[in-house]
């Protein structure tokens, strides 16, 4: 796809004459605190579709009567807003390997790719530059902390798929935050090399939290930390609303946010850091509603913490974004089906994941009921129960598409809401930005463009 | 749902402190032609999901090698835009007569209700307001003119259903440019009361338009006008490519506008029309994408009309909209699925309309590769041929639902464009401005804000 350099006034197209009405963006927002932000909060709800943003918010407005942190950006008109596209270098709909390498490289990569262009050539991660300005960087995810996103920001790899790999060269890096689940690639049980990369994140001077009374208890003495909650990711928020063990356990994408900034704040230097909502995209692609809006909700809490801390802190840029759509679910049906998510006890990979052996129709409408308060019928669970056992279909974070795709679809007919795949969507996305620096960002953006936008916002050189 | 006023500065909300790097909506575009407006162009994709504008951009930018002139209002930084909520009084997912009646009447009406509060009182519809203020005003559409999007703007009727009472109700208004499909709500072959409207407008000082010439043919002499092309809808734009006959008679919506924007452009004290494209709703209640993204592409090469008249002008507000999500389809498939679309003759309603009798299943096949350019499996043209002569569900333009789901499901394997229902969602919608009066446009708004929005961009007074 060819655009213009969004970056150059070179553009006549449609302008006939001159129009004196049309602002530039240097206009806006004239009064700052300071030429550039000091610290940069990047935010990433990752596979967020319109509908999962809209939903999210319209479910928070009736169930708590208050409008979710995003929104009120808007509503309050605090932040600015732009579209962005997001597409790799080979092919319109992204991975989440080259949307988050095209933040944090500067340049599309083809999919499955850590800032590797297709020549084999490497870009340079965006907090690598900022460690070597002088700042603190990290990232925070709700998914595993080698995952494609947050990965984007540290390393270079031409797969994303190799986990136990990136932990290791997240060891070399010594980035002062890191955190998330996947204690699978740290652990010599569970590593295929053995190597036990907890005792050598130790050895490199790493504070370790293991749980979230672990990660409560740190201090802000200037030791990198590496958190790792969890084997795989994080469990999805709405399973853990009644589970007492998981909330003890697991702290929440609020919490670890909320730590890191208190950590990372200690820098006079200022710091970088990735805030990731990784299982957004996990639900989209399991087509599960209720992991889809508690997962956004928990991520819009997250927000809201990133957004108290720049409003006090005033040299912190936040930018809140996806890397791509997924799924494009929208609620199409009434208001009262949409009011049984507010009822939900737990999400579909709950329901379907936590099947050991086979039940009866009649015991998983009492499981589906007990979970989300509302008995399918039985041939609809006999649907279901048919589907068991069917290998996946493509492998990505779902052991079974076909169940999941049918679950997702009988439950359209009690909430209302619908689902037009179960894999990324080409869609432009949301991007909004509060603090200085917020008032150059552009209309319409294209996901590369954000990596200088950063480094200019910080008055880092680009390199 | 409640929401802040947001035309007020009282929010306090997130901020802590006082925020000097926010600006306040004044402080952008601050150099003005003019006060206000002379004139509004009000234009309506009608049910354009975030993915349609996304996928006609993306369709036209690989086919063309240019991109939309919507999309090139962002990249060339000449236009504002903003989140819309779309709710109507009784439900979060609003039908076209809602939607249109929160932006024509000020309020939010049951679905169903053209500016009639749930009481039965009255909203006054706003182009009535502006022909009282000695403004020109009409209505062009690309569906029946009587349909509830333009008669949102003109009427008040407690069912949008009854069009041929709708086109009376037009007679007693008088307005100077009424445009698009519908020809048996005027005529008395068709309509129950056997009256002849067509005569009626002529005897009230209407010059009629019936086909392409006619309209071409309209001078600007100050006579209101009537143009009503075909019966029902105008033709899917895809459809018309390849057939002359269509192409002589109908008019396309861009040249729709071009005439409309020069009759109505004499009128010293200024104009307010509104312009839909209709049937973009009606592609995405059937899915079928080829008449959607090409329906999407006419909506836009209208926009370009209006913005190009503006850009001259100066003193024309163009707004540009949707009442609401349909179906929220996104491209999910590979860029060559997603190329295929450039091949297509013929939209699915043309494939599976067009049918008077059964086809055998090598028939349908070789009649869809005519049409779309690829071959169906066999047994995907028997499940096809087995949903012939179902009813429809709903009853809503599409004359046989489950028919044009299994054909838009099985399609999606060829273009790898997916559905998520048939019908509208409750998303946050996209809203663009360009013109003067845009600099006041705030990043979130709720639909019936645009009334007081309009009335105030053009100074005149709310009533």
């Amino acid at each position: 796809m060819k655009r213009r350099d969004f970056f150059t006034n070179s553009a006549a197209g449609l302008l006939l004459g001159p129009i004196t009405f049309s602002g530039k963006p240097e206009n806006i927002h004239p009064v700052k605190t300071r030429d550039s932000a000091k610290n940069i909060i990047f935010m990433v709800s990752d596979g967020m579709s319109t509908g999962t943003l809209n939903m999210a918010d319209l479910l928070l407005t009736r169930k708590e009567g208050r409008e979710s942190a995003w929104m009120k950006l808007y509503s309050e008109k605090t932040g600015r807003r732009a579209f962005m596209e997001t597409s790799s270098s080979s092919a319109l709909v992204t991975d989440s390997a080259a949307g988050s390498s095209a933040w944090g490289g500067g340049k599309k990569v083809p999919n499955g790719n850590l800032n590797v262009n297709a020549d084999g050539s490497f870009n340079k991660p965006i907090l690598q530059k900022y460690k070597e300005a002088g700042k603190s960087v990290g990232c925070v995810t709700s998914v595993t902390i080698t995952h494609a996103t947050p990965a984007g920001f540290c390393i270079n790899n031409k797969s994303r798929g190799d986990e136990s790999e990136i932990a290791d060269q997240y060891l070399d890096l010594k980035f002062d935050v890191m955190m998330g689940g996947g204690s699978e690639f740290f652990s010599p049980e569970t590593r295929k090399d053995k190597k036990d990369l907890f005792a050598a994140y130790t050895s490199a001077g790493y504070n370790l939290a293991r749980n979230r009374d672990d990660l409560l208890a740190l201090n802000s003495a200037r030791k990198p930390v590496l958190g790792v909650f969890c084997e795989g990711a994080l469990p999805y928020s709405l399973d853990t609303f009644e589970d007492k063990t998981l909330q003890s356990s697991v702290p929440t994408l609020a919490e670890m946010t909320g730590k890191t900034l208190e950590l990372l704040s200690k820098n006079p230097k200022g710091f970088v850091v990735q805030i990731e909502g990784g299982k957004v995209d996990w639900a989209a692609h399991s087509n599960d509603a209720g992991g889809l809006l508690y997962d956004q909700i928990a991520f819009d809490e997250a927000v809201q913490v990133a957004l108290d801390f720049a409003a006090k802190d005033k040299e912190t840029l936040v930018i809140i974004t996806t890397d791509h759509g997924n799924a494009n679910p929208g609620l199409f049906g009434s208001d009262k089906n949409f009011d049984m998510l507010q009822k939900f006890r737990h999400t579909n990979n709950w329901i379907m994941g936590g099947l050991k052996e086979m039940l009866s129709p009649a015991q998983l409408i009492e499981r589906i009921e007990f979970a989300q308060g509302y008995a399918i019928r039985t041939e609809e669970a006999e649907k279901l129960l048919k589907l068991f056992g069917l290998k996946n279909e493509k492998g990505l974070y779902i052991t079974n598409k076909p169940l999941f795709k049918e679950f997702g679809s009988i439950q359209t007919k009690y909430t209302g809401i619908g689902w037009a795949g179960m894999d990324h969507s080409s869609d432009y996305v949301e991007l909004a930005m509060f603090g200085p620096g917020s008032e150059k960002l552009d209309p319409f953006v294209k996901n590369t463009d954000l990596h200088n936008f950063m480094l200019d916002a910080t008055g880092v050189a680009r390199v």
